[in-house]
């Protein structure tokens, strides 16, 4: 950010520079009204993409391009636009430490949630501030032409199609690490784009627990004899029947049809704000708890997004915290609702009603058939609860160091595989199956992955801290309720703990309101080894 | 438009100022790269529109509104921006008359084409700049507020409720003709906006024509004895059925589901562009033809928007002429393809294949279904081909007294009442049914009316030439092209003669250019007296 305070003759050229007659809340009230309106575009722009990947004509691809990049390069416009930086300029002088230097200070402040929203705003201009448009554009060219080659690779299993565009995206994105700051690790500087309220080295030390963890414990679950395959769950399952079953699921979450709908795309997500959120799922009709658990999933990205405050919409008070917040929402539903004996109690009968064949399913046929673990899998999106992160683990090495310059792109397949071997005991087939099976690096997104690992670690903590207050209160503990179907007092400590506080707080910040510590691995740590150690004998 | 050149104290605040050292078409580069931007701005918008009628759930209202607003006021920023009068004003100084009397005359000149480019770009530009923000944002929340009361005072039949609202947008509406010309009828000024290329006297002589045609001919078919309601189209026909037969009818015309969708709507609608252009159509479970005919009509318009120039998109040899135009491509299908008894040659088999109670209907039992005249209808979306016109006539002679001054709103419902009872032989039982039945006044759309006759006016004329030069070339006439479900001819004639000048000529360029006249009721007179003489046994 340019750090000069706006000089007079830059004043006179602004029509709606406000001299210094204007107040500290009047430089607040129309900051917020510029973040309003570059998010109102940025909410456009994700009505377009929600389109583009559940409705549009595969024909329509040319024209989105185009309207696509026309909203980023305005909504880019209105973000780093002179008056951005002035407002937050003016603001932080009259507020903030230079205030008491100033001979015309007014004695005026900010309260704490307008000092939240004005470094919510101030981090993401800053940022875009520093990094020159050209660069941002060459990116963006980069990563779309990698995207294309990266299809191709993966289809022909060609690793060295692919690595001259990942050399080039790594390149660029360290460029653009150094325009935001040269002094600093290139690889926290690109984290901070998915999670800039907690310090690299924290999510380091928490991915370095996780291994700690789950290493051991996968490999005891290899040697165990216990197997959850159940038969029932195999077969042929009509996608129609799993739709209803996925409404049912919804329905029975209380997700809010009037402000959002359900649809099927190539790859389960969710999209929207809090008046109108949706989620999309897929069905594999030979596999039906797949579906459930992917709905759920996505319930509780849109159960968080619906709980943002409607009257903040467009601002950071009324946007959601970051990447590991939202995961956190999708996985507390996903592992800890959805994958519970309580949630199966509940949800087999309706099961069994869509899906008569399985009448004989017990309840525990169903948590075990949902809780398998399959250290043979070599596909991150069809992991299980427990190797999931092992599969992150092995790509955070990899990216990291590929910024960080330690590792060359024409070592990553080799580098993959070893991870593998390591943390998992196999080996892909081939780089198809290996290092080319995710789509992020191709979008130039380094330092996304770990953020899937750090949503679970806070699930599992948010989860304990939201039963043992409910538990401790009156009426039936969390468990039962969810056996009942009753989801209101989990909703209700959800909201109230995280749901209804928006960017309010950094993340560690808003962990520690919420469960009385900063984000740990130790509640992750205590969930996956008493009930794995439970459903496949052995102890950790 | 600020007619003033550009001075060298203006440049020097511009970075991509050209100087002088840009040539024209450098000039006129920079003019179509801004004109992509706000257009793609606006297809952008267009996206959020039609998902708010098609998939929106009730609850994105709020979130809608904010995203839409901002969008149009980019848009707005973008067209009416100094840049864009400075380079209207710089191609306009280098190419146009004043470039002679210039000394450093570079003797260079647009195209024909780039000319009309320029044209169609200066246009919106000088009306957008004209008018101020002010009144636009003004004459928008009026508009806004206008409809939700004309819905409730629809609901409840309470004209006095809407009147004052009505009577404001008839203020405003005028004040902004004033702002765009001062000096010209003010309904001609609002006519412009949606039929920039057709001088007002030219409408109301089309119109008053066909005042004179339709009259008549419909009291005459109210005399007749002829009935031409038929049986097997009447019960209940499922919606699902309906929709598979939309879908027949799609296909059958060549309608490209790789760049479109078929949708549910409560208005049939169509919008998109040459890439994705989606239809919707709506379904009455008692009256399947109506989807039919709804389908395409619709289809007509998708038809043309994606003959559009691809490698056009985003100017105005891309986009398409006015609203005359597109109504005529939608009403040549739905007309003059779709009731004509050799499409129903064609589809009946089709029709009957998804309806088997109707299995002893014939092609004229078809043909008289969809041409039945309902002189007694006071509704006018359900309206027949002739009467039609008639429900708009009423509106239009109305909304241009009112801009004019020469009616009061306080005299809206009677001197409606009159008009039916003038030109139909009705009388509205109430105002529901009468003057608050379509929604166009409540957004101030004055001027809009009238292109929906001109709309059938034109596709009377594209439809007779297009018929003649088919049947004067090689291979089997065009009627028995319909019959055998061959639209190729039709299609290429219209693609060649309309769709793919995008909007290149002017309105009566474009139809003396197809047919060797400019626009007249003759064709139209030709066609329906011809048509319905021999249904209804009458003469004109």
């Amino acid at each position: 950010m340019d750090t000069d305070p706006a000089t007079p003759a830059d004043s006179d050229e602004r029509p709606d520079d406000p001299g210094s007659d204007r107040s500290l809340e009047d430089a607040y009230d129309a900051l917020l009204d510029r973040c309003r309106r570059w998010n109102a575009v940025s909410s456009a722009s994700g009505v377009l993409s929600w389109d583009q990947q559940v409705m549009m004509p595969e024909g329509g691809t040319p024209a989105r391009s185009k309207q696509l990049s026309a909203l980023s390069s305005l909504e880019h416009d209105l973000l780093t636009a002179e008056e951005t930086g002035d407002l937050l300029e003016e603001i932080d002088e009259r507020s903030g430490d230079h205030a008491a230097d100033r001979s015309d200070d007014r004695g005026e402040t900010l309260s704490a949630e307008q000092a939240a929203v004005v470094r919510e705003i101030r981090r993401p201009y800053e940022r875009a501030d520093a990094v020159p448009r050209d660069l941002v554009e060459e990116i963006s060219e980069a990563s779309s032409e990698a995207l294309s080659v990266w299809e191709r690779a993966r289809a022909d299993d060609d690793f060295d199609a692919f690595a001259p565009h990942l050399e080039r995206l790594v390149e660029l994105k360290r460029e653009y690490a150094e325009h935001v700051d040269p002094d600093r690790d290139p690889y926290a500087v690109l984290f901070e784009a998915y999670e800039p309220c907690l310090p690299i080295e924290r999510a380091e030390a928490i991915l370095e627990e996780l291994r700690g963890t789950l290493v051991p414990l996968i490999d005891a679950i290899r040697e165990s004899d216990v197997d959850l395959a159940v038969d029932t769950f195999e077969g042929t399952f009509p996608e129609e029947r799993q739709e209803d079953l996925a409404r049912e699921a919804l329905d029975l979450l209380g997700y809010d049809f009037e402000r959002g709908r359900l649809d099927v795309s190539a790859h389960p997500f969710t999209a929207g704000n809090q008046f109108d959120c949706r989620i999309t799922t897929r069905f594999d009709e030979s596999d039906p708890l797949s579906a459930v658990g992917s709905t759920i999933h996505e319930f509780g990205h849109a159960r968080y997004t619906h709980g943002l405050p409607r009257e903040h919409f467009g601002t950071p008070l009324g946007d959601s915290r970051d990447l590991s917040v939202h995961e956190s929402q999708s996985r507390l539903f996903e592992n800890h609702v959805g994958r519970s004996r309580a949630f199966w109690e509940r949800f087999l009968p309706t099961f069994r009603e869509h899906f008569p064949d399985a009448s004989d399913a017990t309840v525990e046929d169903a948590y075990e058939a949902v809780n398998q673990v399959h250290p043979d899998n070599r596909i991150r999106v069809e992991a299980d609860e427990l190797t999931y992160h092992l599969h992150v683990l092995v790509r955070f090495e990899i990216e990291r160091d590929l910024v960080r310059g330690d590792l060359d792109v024409a070592d990553v397949p080799e580098r993959w595989n070893e991870g593998y071997e390591e943390y998992l005991g196999i080996r892909p087939e081939n780089d198809a199956e290996g290092c080319l099976q995710d789509v992020h690096w191709s979008h130039g997104n380094f330092g996304y992955f770990p953020t899937y690992s750090l949503g679970s670690v806070m699930a599992a903590q948010l989860y304990a801290a939201a039963e043992a207050e409910i538990d401790a209160g009156e009426g039936p503990d969390l468990d039962a309720r969810v056996a009942a179907g009753d989801f209101e007092a989990l909703h209700e400590w959800l909201h109230e703990n995280v749901h209804r506080h928006g960017a309010r707080y950094e993340t560690d910040e808003l962990v520690r309101r919420a469960t009385g510590e900063p984000l740990s691995a130790a509640a992750f740590t205590d969930y996956v080894e008493s009930k794995y150690g439970e459903l496949y004998d052995v102890s950790p």
